[in-house]
């Protein structure tokens, strides 16, 4: 009998454990949607009820302006992103301390001399150095790629050298902003203007970070609009010489005290366990920074803020945070890991919005084969909302420094034509997102974030 | 006999009276269509052999820059293409003179002070009284129409009144443009802002002129854009307190003299008997004018250089004619008038392009039916081009005065979707215009222009 029993038990047991894994097999998320697509429609549903994402985007960014380090509005915002994440019931809500860097943009002005004068319209690149008060005067040597300087070193000489480098992707072109002012130095120019990184223009200069080389020469460097690199270059092909003057008077300021700004919703069985994810609360000093990045920080507030509202804790914690100084020193980034690196084993997943809030697509995902298979499996509970496409590759700059650390990362792609007709420009404004693609990109967020969160098994590494 | 053969003669000339009366009446201008459907051709070939229109475009604007009266830059630009009318062989080129107005953009800055602080963008609108150097500062209240003022005037008392009214068409919008400031300052506001006069923007605001009343107040007036008109609009819906300082030391000096560019092909048969066709030289004092207006004078420039280029003497006057001050006085097209009065009865047809050199689709065509069936069958010489529709009603601002002393007159259509994407703005670039589009303004206008000037037949009045 008792050896019936016990043999009654194992095969029991056998049978159990065979089914469950041949159910995984075949499929082996499919009790995943199952169990999750009641809780994943609450949230979807939730979050396209209203406008209160895309009103709360807008009351920030009206509210505070752009939020560039080191200045008064950013420090505002955070304070009250703080009390509004208190009243909305969110956990441990507070601000991590780190100093980020202050650069000041101070007066700008280019003006054309010949061969007719007039003010061009400019936005110095964050980091550059001022020109002095005299300003630089010079002629324009204008160029479209490196290659193109390195065989006209002798002509950029004592010139000040224009990048009209025509947009491709940003990835591509980005880099001469960010090391146009090196190469002009190197080649022996005395100021570095770059074409704005952008596919289109109403006379729109974008500003953006650059760097300096410690061995080469420090020059100012500053973005001209689309057309007057387009203007430049006809002149000089016509032959036509283009003198300007340069005046930036801008420059540093000891670095200022900010906040990473962090809440959380406790998790229930595995507290210590943390999905995290968010987007940068600074901004560049134009506009108002609504889709770089206001809307990745208020996607993932509200995501949280409907978990709360709904009454759904998942099993692990989790954590918004919105990291400061994304834009000219990734300090927010870098001192959350920091901060945090104990806890990186943790850590199950990072996830970050940074390319505006408009039509939600889905994820691209860096992470084992096995997380991908997961995420891919949660993808299926936003095909109600055609956002849940996972495809390989993809994170966060404010994440990357946890990602390196190990942690599975991810960011949310979006229909994003028009993201760098605003990107750091003065028209980065919230009437440019969609309050119910904004409300899309939070049940987004929502969805992915409470299901790896709440499911079983904790996402592979 | 000499009977007989007076008889035969009266038969004959009966015979030939009735054969093409009766020809006209079938098809009254399929004979012009066949008479210069060669010639026609030859124009169009001629205008899309190549790109010197769009070069000579781009020429004008990058060298010269804006041409807003008063400027040296205008009278530049009028000095060299009086020099190249010559060059190209053009006939009685000169330049007749004309007086103008001369408003001076000083220094313009708008402060938002509360909800935050940060310089917005603006463009203060011609003819704007400045607000000496210590600015307006005040509280803003925004409207979004003349009803909803007058039911709110005890709240726009001692403000600054915003118009934020949406663009439907431009002539519906730009009124508030024109009469902002005297139904804002008869409410009792220290100063209007209107919000620019555009179907989209980015960050992008849009000059142009506007009017006081000698009976009313002057309080300063500027545009701004739309998303800092949405911005305030959402600020006031939300009960948000709106403060800014406007300074804007703009300020009018005396009269300038200046000039309209006329040069011609004199007519073979019918000297005096005049075709007049072009657009305004001067533009807004932003941006370098290049769709408003340089691209209508440099087509129907063009125009008249292919027709010399191709040896084509029509047999009445062709006339060039670029007016000076349209944008902020129409003094020129008024001076035209004054100049010409005597020979306005022998101006066969005035024709103008004033709405962007975009892809032609036809003309707006104002005279008597009789011309606008002439008209419509010289447009079928168009068909191969796309661009020979002929609809009732246009013209332009520039031939306005001597059509209303009955000279027939037409404007130039085009796809213009874009053009107030650019009017009166800082992004008003050659780049914006397409060499081949322009190559076929060019063609469409010489085609219209030669064919009204060398019929056999005076274009009805």
């Amino acid at each position: 009998m008792q050896r019936s029993l016990n043999s009654i038990f194992a095969l029991l047991i056998v049978s159990l454990l065979t089914s469950t894994s041949y159910a995984r097999q075949a499929d082996p998320s499919s009790t995943l949607v199952d169990e999750y697509r009641s809780v994943a429609d609450q949230l979807i549903d939730a979050a396209l009820a209203d406008s209160a994402a895309w009103d709360r985007l807008a009351y920030l960014t009206d509210t505070f302006g752009p939020r560039f380090s080191g200045t008064e509005n950013l420090e505002s915002a955070i304070d009250w992103i703080l009390e509004e994440m208190k009243r909305d019931g969110l956990e441990n809500v507070r601000g991590e301390p780190v100093m980020i860097p202050h650069w000041v943009r101070g007066e700008e002005k280019l003006m054309l001399l010949s061969p007719h004068v007039r003010e061009l319209q400019i936005l110095g690149l964050g980091g550059s150095i001022g020109t002095g008060p005299a300003g630089i005067q010079g002629e324009v040597f204008v160029v479209h790629s490196y290659d193109d300087l390195e065989a006209n070193r002798e002509k950029a000489k004592g010139k000040i050298v224009l990048w009209n480098v025509p947009f491709t992707s940003y990835g591509a072109t980005v880099q001469y902003r960010g090391n146009g002012a090196v190469r002009a130095a190197q080649a022996g120019a005395i100021a570095s203007l770059v074409r704005s990184v952008a596919p289109t223009s109403l006379y729109t200069p974008h500003t953006g970070n650059s760097r300096y080389d410690e061995d080469v020469p420090r020059i100012p460097h500053a973005a001209v609009t689309i057309e007057d690199a387009l203007m430049m270059q006809r002149m000089q092909d016509r032959g036509q010489r283009i003198e300007i003057r340069l005046m930036m008077n801008d420059y540093w300021l000891p670095d200022a005290a900010s906040r990473n700004v962090v809440a959380e919703i406790v998790g229930s069985e595995f507290p210590d366990e943390v999905i995290v994810f968010g987007g940068h609360i600074d901004s560049w000093d134009v506009g108002t920074g609504a889709m770089d990045d206001a809307g990745g920080c208020v996607a993932a507030w509200e995501a949280l803020r409907l978990m709360k509202k709904l009454g759904l804790q998942p099993k692990r914690t989790i954590r918004v945070v919105m990291w400061t100084n994304e834009e000219n020193g990734m300090r927010g980034g870098n001192a959350y890991r920091d901060a945090h690196m104990n806890e990186l084993e943790d850590h199950i997943l990072a996830m970050e919005s940074d390319g505006g809030v408009f039509s939600p697509k889905g994820f691209g995902f860096s992470g084992s084969d096995a997380a991908f298979d997961t995420i891919t499996q949660i993808g299926k509970l936003l095909d109600r909302i055609d956002s849940g496409l996972i495809t390989k590759g993809g994170g966060g700059a404010d994440i990357g420094p946890i990602m390196r650390e190990g942690v599975p990362g991810m960011g949310l792609r979006v229909e994003g034509d028009r993201y760098f007709w605003y990107h750091h420009t003065k028209a980065d404004y919230v009437d440019k997102l969609d309050p119910e693609e904004v409300a899309r990109s939070v049940a987004t967020m929502a969805v992915m974030a409470y299901v790896v969160a709440d499911m079983e098994q904790r996402l592979a590494r």
